[in-house]
């Protein structure tokens, strides 16, 4: 199975400028995130843009869609930020029912010691191997379909929008 | 949905004694990382052993058979050194057909900046979540049946032993 | 030999607000260095204040000044931001004759995994334990006195403001 | 001024080896260590060997002494392992008593997340600029002359030999 992995910046990859003293994009810290998970699956990485999520626009998002469109595989894993991962994974619900697309990211950049960018890329990779066709966002060992789910910034954690546990009643 | 880990020791858990230069266990660090992937999927940790799997023997995997046949979970992750992690999860696949198991562990101890084992256990925690009853080994991305599975000790992975790509002729 | 460590913030310290997405402040990072160097000296903490060194007004260079002349030791470490560092450096040298005093900092916050911290606070620890009363300035493995020193903003280092090589004319 | 820096390798630089699950010795870390802690000295690096302290013999030593002698530099740093760092120092004190050399290692190798081993160079660096010429151990923030000091292998920890303290008197 080969899968591709869409970098499009976000928490995930931002790192320390130390002449301005602020977080910036530099390169992208995939490829050493996949040497240290010794990663055996066949991937390949793409970087489409390095921004944060915030000034994420439409046209941003037609070409993450048409990236997505283009690719040969059908298993799409997406590096974002978390602010508008939400909106980006609707967007993308929309246009390609027919592959498994899952949108990850990082609470804490992975230029951070603390930082939960190598759990949440070990977990991406493996629901996208898993789950049907759909597009997805994997946070923090959990998986939301996209049209049920929604940041809650106060507490900087991914939710269901629609109760799931009232299915039981 | 509830996931029970069941710690047996392995390289993941390995530490570096000052006093003595060599490597040894100490307290597990599952709940270091689970906090470091901001984990939010209900887990419950069980301490069976703290052994190299090297020194695993048959008393050590009915301990570990009878722990999955006791959780109320259906879904249990073990993390085990790699060395026999095919033998236990050989075992653990005649006696326990009806619930998804999943084995991990780690090229590299945790305490190792390099480590692969929060990749790992990110992988093992959401293969767990998709894929159907059965006993799996999660290393590098990948995932293995019980009964499909071998660690080439040259190069130290876990690979196919019949060669799946036959499937396809 | 007696150590005293006053803590101001800077670079040094901050860390990554997971909700925000800014860098800030929260406790200090010194006492988890201190453990991390095995550190033997008698070394006591205090806690000053916890401000980007820009932020930093006469009003706080004062308190730092009152706080090294109260201190009942005669060497005392300083951890500051780098970018008004000099200035405080030379407010001090104005008023505190008779003790060893080193400031220090970072480049890279000590939560980053490339952070200079640790060695920073080596060196200076060291230096304070051997130079002549004077203050000094810490930084990257080299020390320079108040009087002779200046942070070249371009390139993010610090440097003699006369040139030292002259003297061997 | 100018900086020699002779590895001979001990825990500072030992590594995980994958396949055999033990410590070795691989390339020197020196380098990235000078990096990180964006070092601003003048300092050259030289291997002489990597090994064990324990594995030491006569002709390491003499070997040692004679790179200390052929060195243009009158400052040298030497890594070395803690458990037979104080043999070696008396001989380099024995032979040398015109240059200012510090011997440093660490507790805790250098690849583990938790290693003092930043801490200690950064020191030893230090040191090495701003002591009289004679031969020292630095280690954990302390340095001790080569004729006053042994490691407590109950503790892992460098001591004085005859009590200072009683200096006071």
């Amino acid at each position: 199975m080969s899968v591709r992995v869409f970098v499009t910046g976000g928490t995930f990859d931002k790192e320390y400028d130390e002449l301005t003293g602020t977080l910036h994009f530099d390169a992208t810290h995939l490829p050493e995130m996949l040497r240290r998970g010794r990663c055996m699956i066949d991937v390949s990485v793409d970087v489409l843009m390095m921004i944060d999520s915030l000034e994420m626009k439409e046209a941003h998002r037609l070409q993450i869609v048409q990236a997505c469109q283009a690719a040969t595989e059908s298993q799409i894993v997406i590096t974002h930020g978390t602010d508008t991962m939400v909106d980006t994974a609707r967007v993308l619900a929309a246009e390609l029912p027919d592959k498994t697309i899952v949108l990850t990211g990082a609470m804490v950049p992975y230029a951070f010691g603390s930082s939960d960018g190598l759990f949440n890329l070990g977990s991406a990779l493996s629901f996208v191997q898993t789950l049907p066709p759909g597009v997805y966002i994997a946070m923090n060992g959990r998986y939301f379909t996209a049209d049920n789910v929604a940041k809650n910034r106060n507490v900087g954690v991914f939710e269901e929008t629609v109760d799931s546990s009232r299915d039981a009643l």
